[in-house]
């Protein structure tokens, strides 16, 4: 009988977005649609053995005739050949956790981890703003800066798993010191934690919300509603970003940026400061014909990218 | 009859590095060694006739059973699948040449183009200093500052063949003008041109050297003397490749960083301070196990870099 979900038998996958709060689940088509989805709460509490529960449940509701594989995108240090979670930020308990082989092991299907930025970044190269480009960079504007590479078509991960740690690139050589070791890290000033940082050394009535977690979205409000300052903070965020992106593409000669995470809803505000500063760093042979745009997918784009990295 | 130069049939690649004042070649084996060699001399004002004639001459001196394709390596702006050379520094003249297609017409053999930097960076990933690493990032450090990329085993070399473009990451942000429109440019401190601007705003008894062709070898020379401002110059030149070299490792997590060009001979003058700032700037697990070093292959790595990229 015809699976009304997948009427032509395509190869389906399973992508789990594991975040530190929520698990959120999609069973995804070749193209990059999400055809059904859960989501799950948990806590820094829950114990690996709950957290590989409902992994195997979650995978178990989605799982239909058709699914190849399952892609578990997470943050921290892990293996992703052989599946073992070395240590998570979002878990601080887990050491060594050999996540993918339990659920593999429970639920018959191959399962593979993912770094969460390259999963994002994947994401929307496969299903959103990045379809059909070989070669790009995605850079993930969240508390933090990552990110993620495509080229070639392909992820790539480098030599151990690691490449894509945009955060860290320096755009200021004597700027804030940062806890890589590094001083002027891109992520001391992009990013929740970047800007709340430039928040407080600024003054006034916007540093009171140096200390709230909700800042990126109240300063788009006061720079919408015309806040001079506001909108030079998100102006000096665009020019940092501007120089920092006119450096990959140097290295890398891609064709499409893509800004992703939640610092990027807020692009219209640090565009036109970001192409003004990557046009003045880029020389003009280099420059042409590259796309700068945020993602599409949102809160989707781990999803589509943990499913697609599941057999890729 | 087994050639004795060949004698178990391999497929041999001729590599030809095309400067601006002489043209190498070479028969290459597939280890990267060069089983025969030509040098010839050329001028900027040979015609694109001539260069085209003495190009073809070359192959058919170096040629025999065997030989499976050639490549030429080149500066400029060039389309590598049409074989076409848009535009050279070295022969201004030349405007959208079919320089491959010439060669290829005369000779019956395949031919590739190749961009120079690249071709020395490959020639050191296939038979030099980085044989047998998968990902790794090359500088040239010559006149200017160039680069290549080898990742997952292969020459990167971006959507518009421009990849590697390393002499134009920031590395000041309010520094010295470069040509490409930036301000500076890793190419501003490093390489022979910025390490005569360095001369020129150092003042004293080394400004003399701002205008001399073969001012690193003079100021190697005055480092080993013990010259202690020339010493402080090769050290902040270190610091800013150390600098650039922490970027190059969080973009793409590579194992190795190779330093190619004749500046790379005065390695023992600079890496001490490359490697401290290198550390400083690059977070625990993502600097372990990385190396930097000199490539191996010297003058010859253009030629077996554009053999090799004659079939790649």
């Amino acid at each position: 009988m015809t699976d009304p979900l997948n009427p032509d038998g395509r190869d389906l996958r399973i992508g789990i977005d594991l975040g530190g709060t929520r698990i959120k689940a999609g069973l995804v088509d070749p193209t990059g649609r999400i055809l059904d989805r859960v989501v799950v709460d948990v806590g820094q509490q829950t114990s690996m053995e709950d957290i590989t529960e409902r992994l195997v449940r979650l995978v178990e509701l989605l799982a239909r005739d058709g699914t190849v594989g399952v892609g578990v995108a997470a943050a921290g240090v892990m293996d992703r050949r052989s599946g073992v979670i070395r240590e998570s930020p979002n878990f601080p308990a887990w050491r060594d956790f050999d996540l993918a082989g339990r659920v593999a092991a429970s639920s018959g299907l191959p399962v593979l981890l993912e770094n969460d930025a390259n999963a994002v970044v994947f994401g929307e190269a496969m299903g959103g703003a990045g379809r059909g480009v070989r070669d790009l960079v995605g850079l993930t504007l969240g508390t933090g800066v990552g990110g993620g590479l495509v080229l070639g078509g392909q992820l790539y991960r480098g030599a151990r798993g690691m490449a894509g740690e945009l955060g860290h690139v320096t755009v200021e050589p004597e700027g804030r010191p940062c806890a890589c070791n590094n001083r002027g890290c891109l992520e001391q000033y992009v990013g929740q934690v970047g800007l709340r940082r430039t928040l407080a050394e600024t003054g006034g009535s916007l540093a009171s919300l140096a200390d709230d977690a909700d800042a990126p979205r109240k300063l788009a409000h006061a720079a919408q509603a015309g806040d001079e300052r506001a909108l030079a903070i998100w102006r000096q965020l665009g020019r940092y970003l501007g120089q920092a992106i006119a450096t990959f593409v140097h290295v890398l000669d891609v064709q499409l940026i893509l800004l992703c995470g939640g610092i990027a809803h807020s692009a219209d505000l640090f565009l036109p400061a970001l192409d003004d500063e990557f046009t003045q760093r880029t020389f003009t042979s280099m420059r042409e014909g590259v796309v700068i745009r945020a993602g599409v997918l949102g809160e989707d784009a781990g999803i589509v990218g943990a499913a697609f990295s599941a057999t890729a």
